[in-house]
Parts: C-alpha cells; sequence; structure tokens
C-alpha cells in the first residue's frame, strides 16, 4: 500500500475509534515517524469537538483521584473520556514512572474511557507537543471530554496546560510556605482553583490564603477564578465535591469559549500552540546541528581551559545554521 | 567612553568585588543587554575556581533551611559564599515571587554572601541560561563556593542543576506516593540524597525507599548516591546532619572532579551548556520570527477553522528562517 492509502485507511479506523490503530499511533509520535506526522495532520480537520480539561497542582494534593472522580463523573453523564497523564520521568533513561494510578484503573475496562500516559523524554518543550498531539488524536476519536493530567508544578506543566480549554489547579490545605510560594507561581493560569481533601485542617485558611493571592497577582482587573472544596476520595461515586467542581468548569467553559470572546481566545491558543511547535522544531534542528559538528570536543577542552567562552561558541553555531 | 573601556573598566571592577556593579551587570544580562554580554564574556578567562552546588527537591522539603544551613557552614569554615535563588514565577507577568526566604537574609548584612534571586520569566530554557551567567559572575567574583536552590522537581530543576558540580537532593519524609514518583523523576541528578526533617516519624523507611529506587533505575552500574539524614531548622549554628552532608558534597567532589576522570567531565558538562545556549538562541530566533511575521492572525483564524493544520504552518515558518 503507498503510504497516502495507508494514512487514509488510518485515518479511517482512528475516526472509527479503533483503539489499537490509535494507540499504535500515539507510540509512532513519539517516535517522530514521518507518516505519523501525515496522519495526523489529515486528522486535524476532524478535530475541534472535544473540551479538554486541564488539572495540575501540588504534588501530594491528590490530583489522580480528583482525575478519577472527574472521569466517573463525566462518564455518568454519558461523555466518553479521553484522559492524557504527563508522569515525570528520568530526563535519561526516558522511561516512564506511574504514579499512584490505582483507582484510575478501575476504569481500564470500560471502551468509554481511553488513557494515555506522557513520558518527558528530556526534550526541550516536547512535553507539551506531545500533549497536544495525543490530545488531537483524541478529539478525533470523538472523546468528548479530555482530561490532561500533570504531575508537578514547574514550567513544564504551565507549558502543558496551555492545550487545555480550562484549568484546574488542585491544592490541599496545611502543606506549608514553600507550598504557598509555588501555588503562586501556578496560579495565574488556574481558571478554577480545587482545594481537596477540604476536610483536614487549614481549609478555611488556604481558601483565605488563595483569595489573597489572587488578589495581589491581579494587576488592574481580577481574574475571576472560582474556588470549590474536594474531598475527592470519598466513596467510589465520585467524591464529594466533585459535581460542584464539574458545574465550576462548565461556568468558565460558558463564559470563557463561546461567543465572539471565544472565537478571538480560540485563535490566541491556535497561534500559542503554533509557536510551541515552532520553538521544538527548532531545538530539534539545534540537536541535530550540535550532533553533526565534528571538533565539539576540542571546543569543550578550549571552553574548559578558559580559551573559549559557550556564549560565543553558540553564537557561532546558531550563525552557521 | 567607548564600549570596550566600558567592558574593561566594569571586568576590573567585578574582579575586584564591587557589589554594585556585579548586581548591575546580573541585571543588563537579565534584559539581554549586548554590553552585558560583552563583559560576560571578557570575565569568563576567570571563572573556573567556584565549586558549585546544587540543592533542588520535593517543594515542602525545607530546601532553603538547608541551603541557610549549608551557608553558615560553609562561611564558618572561611569561604566566600553565592547564591542563586531560582523562583518560580508567573508565565505571564514576569514577576518573581520570593520564597520563604528569611533565615537565609540573616546572611543578608554579610559581605561574604551574595544572594541572587531569578524568576523564570516564561522562556524556554531561559531560567538555565540565566543560572548559567550568574553563576559565572558569582565565579568571577571569587566567591569560593556556589549554591543553586531551585524550588521545584520539574524539567527545568533538572537544567538548572546541569550548571551544578554536584546535585544535592533533598527529601522528607512521609509525603505520599505522589511525591514518589517524582522523586524518582529527579532522583538520576542526585549525587547527594539528604532526608531532611530527619527526627520526623517515616525516616527510616523513607531512606530504604531512596535505596530501593536506586537499586531500580541503575541498569548496569549503580551510581554511587550517599544518603545524609539532616535536621536543617535545629538551631542557628547550622542544624544537625550539615558537617555531614557538607562532608559528603566534598566526598563527591574528590571522586568527580578530580584526575583525568574530572577532566572527561568537565567536558561533557561544557558541551551540555554549550548545547543548551544553542536551543534558548534558538528559541528566541523563533520567538522574533512570529513576532516579525505577519498575518498571522488571518494563520490562527485558518487552524481554529481547521482548513489548516498547525504542524504544517510551524515546519512553514521554520522552513523560512
Amino acid at each position: 500500500m503507498t503510504e497516502p492509502d495507508l494514512v487514509s485507511r488510518n485515518v479511517d479506523r482512528i475516526l472509527a475509534r479503533d483503539i489499537r490503530v490509535s494507540a499504535r499511533l500515539m507510540r509512532d509520535l513519539d517516535d517522530r515517524r514521518p507518516a505519523a506526522m501525515a496522519t495526523l495532520k489529515a486528522l486535524f480537520p476532524f478535530t475541534g469537538k472535544a473540551f479538554i480539561v486541564g488539572i495540575t497542582g501540588n504534588p501530594g494534593g491528590g490530583k489522580s483521584t480528583v482525575v478519577d472522580a472527574l472521569i466517573a463523573h463525566y462518564r455518568g453523564a454519558g461523555e466518553r473520556v479521553g484522559v492524557v497523564a504527563v508522569d515525570p520521568t528520568s530526563p535519561f533513561s526516558g522511561g516512564a514512572i506511574l504514579g499512584d494510578r490505582i483507582r484510575m484503573q478501575r476504569h481500564a475496562t470500560d471502551d468509554g474511557v481511553f488513557i494515555r500516559s506522557l513520558a518527558t523524554r528530556g526534550h526541550l518543550g516536547g512535553l507539551s507537543r506531545s500533549t497536544f498531539e495525543v490530545v488531537a488524536v483524541l478529539d478525533a476519536m470523538g472523546y468528548d471530554r479530555v482530561l490532561i493530567e500533570t504531575v508537578g508544578v514547574g514550567q513544564d506543566e504551565v507549558d502543558v496546560m496551555k492545550a487545555a480549554h480550562t484549568s484546574v489547579v488542585v491544592t490541599v490545605p496545611g502543606l506549608g510556605d514553600d507550598i504557598q510560594a509555588i501555588k503562586a507561581g501556578i496560579l495565574e493560569i488556574a481558571d478554577v482553583l480545587a482545594v481537596n481533601k477540604a476536610d483536614r485542617e487549614g481549609a478555611d485558611r488556604t481558601e483565605r490564603d488563595l483569595l489573597h493571592m489572587l488578589d495581589l497577582r491581579a494587576e488592574g482587573e481580577r481574574k475571576d477564578v472560582e474556588i470549590v472544596r474536594t474531598i475527592a476520595n470519598r466513596g467510589l461515586g465520585g467524591g464529594s465535591g466533585i459535581p460542584e467542581l464539574a458545574a465550576a468548569i462548565e461556568r468558565h467553559r460558558a463564559k470563557a469559549w463561546s461567543g465572539e470572546g471565544g472565537v478571538v481566545r480560540a485563535r490566541a491558543r491556535a497561534l500559542a500552540q503554533i509557536a510551541e511547535l515552532v520553538r521544538t522544531l527548532l531545538a530539534e534542528r539545534a540537536d541535530r546541528a550540535l550532533a553533526a559538528r565534528g571538533g565539539m570536543a576540542a571546543v569543550a577542552a578550549a571552553v574548559v581551559e578558559r580559551r573559549q567562552d559557550p556564549w560565543s561558541i553558540a553564537e557561532a553555531v546558531v550563525g552557521s545554521l
């Protein structure tokens, strides 16, 4: 079969929700196979229907439990749910470490739920690109709702959350000042804040602190962020506060993604995604340029012996591209 | 004064440890001023004397307290200490949020200590580049020891830690499974592991878990990582376990950075830094190319309406550079 035929056949199968072909496409995209990229591009016209919810926040905040409860909630409402679980990984081995996702696995036998784990692979920007790709495949497969879960609260997570329509930041009472600093860093990407484990001591104070931080961060117009209290691990039925969290997400959806404002926002989002793709393509080009460049051992020795400075060398490499 | 004169005068002043001129250089580097880059390059031949220790780990692990205690320890040994405190920041406003560094501030009046905070600024790779620059300035200023402290455990932190000779990962007993997953992600950059708050319940189990994870992660040769228990906030004299932590750092220094192996390692480090600089220069170029490109609004509309896919557009932008 020729490549166009193969692409077209794969597109048909993925639109028909063929799990095996879809999973293989995601793997092939990870391996940067050209035919996989062609398939992804051919799928793109069929995307744009899924509503994408990002869930991030401090480690130990129970994000997986919140995601699990949201899956149950959306399934209960008859929606099909795709999940992208972004895992921390070794910068060297490229292997993914799965966190404690045991509860989520109860959905593994439900064919209305598709869970895909992603590792960082140590590429600059590679994680956000991969997330964007997997979300597009899930969208084309007809999942109504795509949840992106990240572990951690760094720049990676901020970049990954750009793929979401609504970002939920999960926090938890009483984790100390270090956490507060991080929360402030990620606060501006939050559209909805969930205070999970809200039966713990200190939930009132955490909510007060969050409101205070939102006020502090607001220069000019204060972003309208709802705060919802959840106890996600209470029972298998979805936990306490989960319908309220889902309702807050829907309110954000209605407010942010409808009408003329929604169109403006969608265009800004498309531009941000293009910019991200451009940056990662250039990073790959730089890696290849450095790998192909002979004499780097001599250059390294010159830097170690302080005969040449690394900034001038880097400028020369970029200039030679 | 001509620029070469100005650069030469600034270099002299920074080598003479002029705090005001050095601080201004760091600010000007942040603002990407060409004259600042020229000064940095001229300073490079005078660097290479400082020993650089990176300290990272889970939020809530008491990293700032460990850093504070290490500063006191090194000062007690007569060393001059530079500190780069990498803060989480808003991806949008560019403003730095200082964490709880109150204890560290007791060193603010000690002119043998220089503390510089860095924000992420939302640039891909920008944080590691800035860290590298500030470390070089502190090195040229004659600080014997430079400590890099990061908040968080993502790819950013892994990149930032590449500037260090010895990386210390600070962990803490009893933070749950989510934390364990993150720890595994950052474990491979650890040269020394500190179990802080070691008087808490669960320190034995944490140490066992860490040993187990080190074994699991070792494919072939097991990396030789020392585990040290600390209670960094015990008293102002440096806390319990800090001399032991400092000794473990020195053992790593002697093992990794001396002899022929040290030379090989230094060259690999120089290459990694050049690669990082190349990536960030390319990212800046991409940002400029996108900003300069007219008609992006029309392109964004085509993506939103699914008439064009973002991957093909990104490839066209990169191809046109």
